[in-house]
Order: structure tokens, then C-alpha cells, then sequence
């Protein structure tokens, strides 16, 4: 089989030698050589030893050559991609891509011209880096309805909250920190305010439900407004914090939202630290399970490009063109679940408040979420932390509607006992 | 697709239920509806509601009726089950089946039947149960040379270990217990004694490696002479007591072995708890990745049989009668690499020895270990425990061949000062 790398950057260059490294390994799986017979790049990438492939540094070119079975496209970005994308399906080539963006804003229209072309896209290394996850979804636990899923699946923003519970670091700290050890980007904003993670949530929802991809609909929040303290206190009550992507299924559509999570400590994936990446399946037969592993480096996503490449081997060995539907259904199987927004979910709440240590306040406050039909599971007033007369409170709640919490939320910032903006945070409890 | 199924007890009815509950969204997934159209069972299961569906206690009805496509096995044993599946394959037929003793101890003669038939046989759902590790290991990871593997698969013995861990029982208490639950069976043996852990850890060991079955040549150990000493000695030194299975390639050959071993309490798969399952792969690309889910239970399982039908639908759909090599590798391109006896491998050990609280005894402990070029990496008197003047003392070694570890201890156990057959538990680092 004969494939075009377009990109020779992390994850092209770790393809490039994985392809070359586990050569007979992969021959001996998939029963064909996966030969690289073009590289498009415009930098070349010291630790790639080209020798006689011809390398070009238009991506056009690779699309447009005939002998070329499959593109591999490491480009990133979401224009150039796209093209390129569009032109080599639409040249009756298979794509592989790690390209999570791509997908999650533009893979419709892709998809709709891979299936009028009846050829594979591929997309693996989008989502969690090396964990086969896609796979598990739309093959592994297709026997399913699938309730549920939840996701560690940004390395730096885990890096950052890992750092920031081990060692009662500031935000700004581990963040400087990260960017310094190169698990951050100069402009974090992609990584720590959740649109990373959206781009990937956005993909496995789309797997899990067989629902159209909806990135314009997901709710994002970062975590960049989360400080020692709520991670000291989520921790007193038995809970850390993790930036988490959560979709669900409701009666009436699809939860699609990345944001800071307390997560009960006893379930495996408040262990899950450091770069690392993990996604919770809960499917109505199995019940949960579990991947775990490094969601991104350049081996490790190329770990997951190759398997793709492989799948394509194997079922063109078979004689077949096409494999599992990119979404996991079939194309005229798809739900119209649309996802709904971030007002209509409900979920327990961590508030922390700053309050003068007064008599009545907690009277007071009590009452708000009464009146808001909010049922509280605990309250407290941290002694230990009074300053200059101001107490934080620390509550949490049961499960409330999200529009509930906003009202109640403005009454008590209307109190004026309360002397700062109310931190909020919401509780998974995945069960 | 129209399926036949063997077997209608906890896994049969569950899969039969599971291809009635999520018939549509089944059908959505691989575009055809996945039809039982004959069941063979000797008792009928109250759970499952047969409505027309004709039903034989004839198994073999079912391997020789035309109009089925897939057989699928769910009836155990090594006897009954061979003849059936081998008569399907015979016949045509593609295979499901959950017998992992039989895919371990019989594997070869069916996939070569199967290979010349042009027919599948899956057996996802023989190992860890809902997970999909199979296809982890076949599809997901098929980039990687696969380095080593390691898994909790078998959940009566981690239920146990946890249970003792968490309250300090001991193993005939605890097993007791089990046995009422309906965890463990009345003769515990292929549980604790790690013989269906090694069944699967067998078939996990040919997917991984591509190397032929090779269960008669698992070592295995039990978890039986596990004591709440070790299991709280373990955890003083940074460890938890598992019953992991462990299969890794060797220069010379593949580690294929059962027993119970210290993990470091840091590691993922050290916090896996009650019956749950759990595997952690080490790849050369991807790096270590965990799975984990229920091993057991009608639907988990049945979720696991259900893949596999999906499969084969979704292959047929495509025009083509097979798909994946049984092992992950191409039928001429299996590895020959032979299991090396547990004397060839090396691994640190943990030894509790029972001696007289004398001076001397310690120094005469080191120098036969040092004599055997054993290097230690702790040694401790357990003062707190000394009773009739006899004491504790535990080691912890660095790694050495379990060779000279048996001459070492034969040499410890006849010092005098030592007064009883010392207490051995491998250690696995996981790294």
C-alpha cells in the first residue's frame, strides 16, 4: 500500500520512523508493506532519514499523484488541511489524520465526499493521542447504548492541575512552568480554556451517539480561574479537580461540555495525573470502562495513524475499499440529537464564597438556595482561613438545573456579606 | 445476519437479551439486523422470553442447520464445545464464542479449520470479559511491537485481595464470603489457583506476540498462601498485592505466568479494586496503556459477544467473508517463539522470613543472599510483631534470576535460626 505524508512535524516525523522501525511488524499484521513513497514538508525534519523518497514541498502534489493509495495528513490547521482533505478524496484517495480541528468543525462536509468517493477517513490520532478510544466506541462497545462519557483528554491542562494538587502551586505558576518544559504552548489559551478538549469531546460524541458533529454547540470553560484553595477544599471533601470533557445522552438530546469537574476520589480516573489521558465509557450493557495512556507525543499519536493505515491494509486485503463507518453508523442511520445548551443541564455544584464572618450569613445563604429549591449536602466555614474578618464558605449542593444555580448564584452576590463573586465549580459524580 | 446460539445460561441469556434490548441501535451499526433464529440449550433460562424463536437442546442442530450464519458458543467446557465449533466451522459457519479455556488449550486446531473454511472465530468476550483488549491489542496497538503486558484477569481473586487489603481478613474468610455472593464458585481452584487467569493471559500472549497457544507451558501460582501480613508489609513498603498475569518478550523467548506480585502502589493498575479487571499494555510507540472494565457478569459480557457479531456484519457488509487474523497476524507470519520455563526469568522479589530474634541472624541472612549475587534492596525487623521470640523479617531484593532466588532460599531456610519455609512474592515494576 502505498501512502503520501504531508507534514514531517512531531506527529509526522514519529509516523515517518514508526513506519519504518515496526516495518516488519506491521507487514506481518496487516499482510502488505506500508511503503511511504512521498513526504510533503516544508521544513525537513532532522531526525527523518528521507533517503530516496521523494519529497516535495507542495501537499497539492501528493493529492493529485496517482500511484498514491493513501494521504496522510500532518499538516494541522484547518485550511490548507481542508483542501488538501477534499482534493485527495476527492481523487479517490483514503485520509488518515490526527487533525481533531478539522474534524470536529468541518468533518461532515468531509465525510459526505469520502462516502460519494466510497473511500475511508480516518481519524484515531485526533481524540487521546495513542489510546485506541475511537476504536473501543464505534467497534469495541458497539453492542452498547452509550449513556455516558468522560474525558481527561488535554495533557497540558492535567499537567497543570496535577502540579498545582501535588504541590499547592497557583495556576500562573505551573502555566509558566508548562511552557518552559514545552507541554504548552506560548499561546496556552487552546489548551487551557477547554477548545482543545472540545475539538476531541466534540469527535467522541459524534462516535458515541452517531450524531452529527456539533463544535459550534459544545459549552467550554478553562481552568485557568481554579486556585490551590478549591483544590485543597474539593480535596477535604473527598474530590479533585480535573478538567474534564462530558457528553451524556437526555431524553431530549446530547450534553456536550468541557469544563472543571470535581470527580470523587476513589474512581480510577481522579488518579489519572501528570500529561496523561484517560476517557470513562459508561454503555447501558458493559457498564463502565476505562482507557488510559499518553494522549499526545510524537510516537505515541503515531502509534495511532499507523493503526489506522492498518485497518485500510487489512480490509483492502480483504478485497473491501471501505471499513467501519466513520461515526460508527451507518450514513443514513445517523440520530439528529442535537446538543443542548449548558442552561438546560443539571449537575451538583462546589461554590466557595468569601463572606464577613457574621452571624446570620449562613442563615441567609441557606435560605437563597431554599428559595431556588437548591438541597444543600454540606456547609462550611473555614475558620482555619479567616483573614481580616472574611471567611471563605465552602457549600456543596445536590443536583440542581444549571439556570436554578445562575439565579441563586446572583441573589447571594447581591448579599452584602458577600464581598467577592461567587467561585463555582461543578461536581461529576459519574455514576 | 441469522445467528444460532449454544448456550443459555448467565452469558447466553444476556446476549440474548443484549440482541433484543439493542436491536435498532445494533442494526443502526452495522446495517442489518442480527437475527437469533435457533437457541440450543439444555435449561431454560426465565430470564429470556423466546416468543417463536425455535429452540433445540440439540447443539448440533445448530452447527449443521444451512440457514445460519454464525454459531455462537457460550456453552464452557473443553468437550462438547470443540466438536460443536469445529462441526460449524466445517460447515461454513463464522464462530462466537466466550470459552476461553477452549481458544486456549485448542486455539490452533480451530483457527487452522477456520483459516481453510474461510471463516471467522472470535473470542473477545473470553478475555476480560467487556473490555475490548482483544481488539486493543489486534487493531489499536497493531503500530507497536508489543514489549509486555500485565493484567488483573480474574475478578473473585482481586475481590478477594481487596477485601483483605481493605478490612485485613484472611483468604479463607474472604473466599467464604465470595463464595456466597456467587463471586467465586463452590470449588474455587480455577480461580484462586489462576488457571482461567492464565487461559486468558495465554490468549493475550498470541495476539500480542503472534506467537501460537501455548498454555501448558503457563506457569502458574494461586493466591491462596497470601496472608494479611504480607498484604499489609507490601503496603508499608510502597506496594499493593495483585494476582497479576504477565506476559513479556524476551530476547530468547516469551514470560507467560500467573502468580501473585507486589505493584507499585503509585501505579494505575495498583488501584484497581473490588471485581474489576485491568490490563496495561507496554508498546514500543504507544507507550503503557490500561483498560479496564467488568471482567464478568451476563451483560458486560454479552456486550463483548455482541462486538463480535457486529464485526462480522459489518466485514459481510462489505463483501467480505473475514476479517482480522485471529492472532492479529497474518496466518504465515506467526512468530515462533516458545514460553521459557518460570527458572529463566528474573524479577525482585519480596521474602518474608519468620526467624529467631538473635544477633547474628540478619548478618547470616545477607551473606547467603550475597553469596548468590543477590542484592538487597531493603531488609526490616519487625519489632512491633515479635512474639515469643520469634520475629518478622522482611526483604525486598533487587531484581535476580528466580534460580539463584531458589537456591538462595533453600540455603536461608536451613539455617536453624529460621523457622519457617520462607514466605516469596515476585515483584512486577511495571515499567
Amino acid at each position: 500500500m502505498k501512502i503520501g505524508l504531508c507534514g514531517l512535524g512531531t506527529v509526522g516525523g514519529g509516523t515517518f520512523n514508526l513506519l519504518q522501525k515496526n516495518k516488519d511488524e506491521i507487514a506481518a499484521r496487516c499482510g502488505m508493506v506500508i511503503d511511504i513513497v512521498q513526504v510533503a514538508t516544508r521544513d525537513p525534519n532532522p531526525a527523518c532519514e528521507l533517503g530516496d523518497i521523494d519529497c516535495t514541498d507542495d501537499a497539492m502534489k501528493v493529492a493529485d499523484d496517482a500511484s498514491i493509495d493513501v494521504l496522510v495528513e500532518l499538516i494541522g490547521g484547518t485550511g490548507l488541511a481542508k483542501e488538501l482533505i477534499l482534493r485527495a478524496i476527492g481523487n479517490g484517495k483514503h485520509v488518515v489524520t490526527a487533525n481533531k480541528a478539522l474534524i470536529a468543525e468541518h468533518g461532515s462536509e468531509i465525510f459526505e465526499l469520502a462516502k460519494e468517493k466510497g473511500v475511508t477517513v480516518a481519524f484515531e490520532a485526533g481524540v487521546a493521542g495513542g489510546i485506541p478510544v475511537i476504536k473501543a466506541l464505534r467497534e469495541g462497545l458497539a453492542a452498547n447504548n452509550i449513556n455516558w462519557l468522560a474525558g481527561i483528554i488535554n495533557g497540558t491542562g492535567n499537567f497543570i492541575l496535577t502540579e498545582m494538587r501535588d504541590k499547592g502551586r497557583t495556576f500562573a505558576d505551573v502555566l509558566t512552568e508548562a511552557q518552559a518544559l514545552g507541554y504548552a504552548e506560548a499561546d496556552p489559551t487552546f489548551d487551557v480554556e477547554g477548545i482543545d478538549a472540545a475539538h476531541k469531546l466534540t469527535i467522541l460524541a459524534s462516535v458515541a451517539f452517531g450524531i452529527p458533529l456539533q463544535f459550534d454547540r459544545a459549552y467550554t470553560e478553562g481552568i485557568s480561574e481554579i486556585s490551590p484553595q478549591d483544590v485543597k477544599y474539593a480535596e477535604e471533601f473527598g474530590y479533585r479537580i480535573k478538567h474534564l470533557g462530558i457528553t451524556k445522552r437526555l431524553p431530549h438530546g446530547i450534553e456536550l461540555r468541557v469544563h472543571p469537574a470535581l470527580i470523587p476520589d476513589h474512581h480510577l480516573i481522579a488518579k489519572v495525573d501528570g500529561v496523561m489521558n484517560a476517557v470513562v465509557i459508561d454503555g447501558d450493557a458493559v457498564g463502565q470502562t476505562l482507557y488510559y495512556g499518553a494522549g499526545a507525543g510524537d510516537m505515541a499519536t503515531a502509534s495511532a495513524v499507523v493503526a489506522d493505515l492498518i485497518d485500510i491494509a487489512r480490509a483492502r486485503n480483504q478485497g473491501s475499499n471501505v471499513g467501519v463507518p466513520s461515526l460508527g453508523h451507518e450514513d443514513d442511520q445517523l440520530n439528529d440529537y442535537l446538543v443542548v445548551s449548558v442552561d438546560e443541564i443539571s449537575c451538583a455544584f462546589y461554590l466557595r464564597l468569601l463572606v464577613q464572618d457574621q452571624p446570620g450569613v449562613l442563615a441567609r445563604i441557606a435560605t437563597i438556595l431554599s428559595d431556588h429549591a437548591i438541597n444543600i449536602e454540606s456547609i462550611t466555614q473555614k475558620e482555619s482561613d479567616l483573614v481580616n474578618g472574611l471567611i471563605p464558605m465552602i457549600l456543596l449542593t445536590h443536583e440542581v438545573p444549571e439556570k436554578s444555580m445562575n439565579h441563586a448564584i446572583k441573589a447571594i452576590e447581591a448579599l452584602e456579606e458577600v464581598v467577592e463573586p461567587v467561585r463555582r465549580i461543578r461536581v461529576a459524580d459519574l455514576r
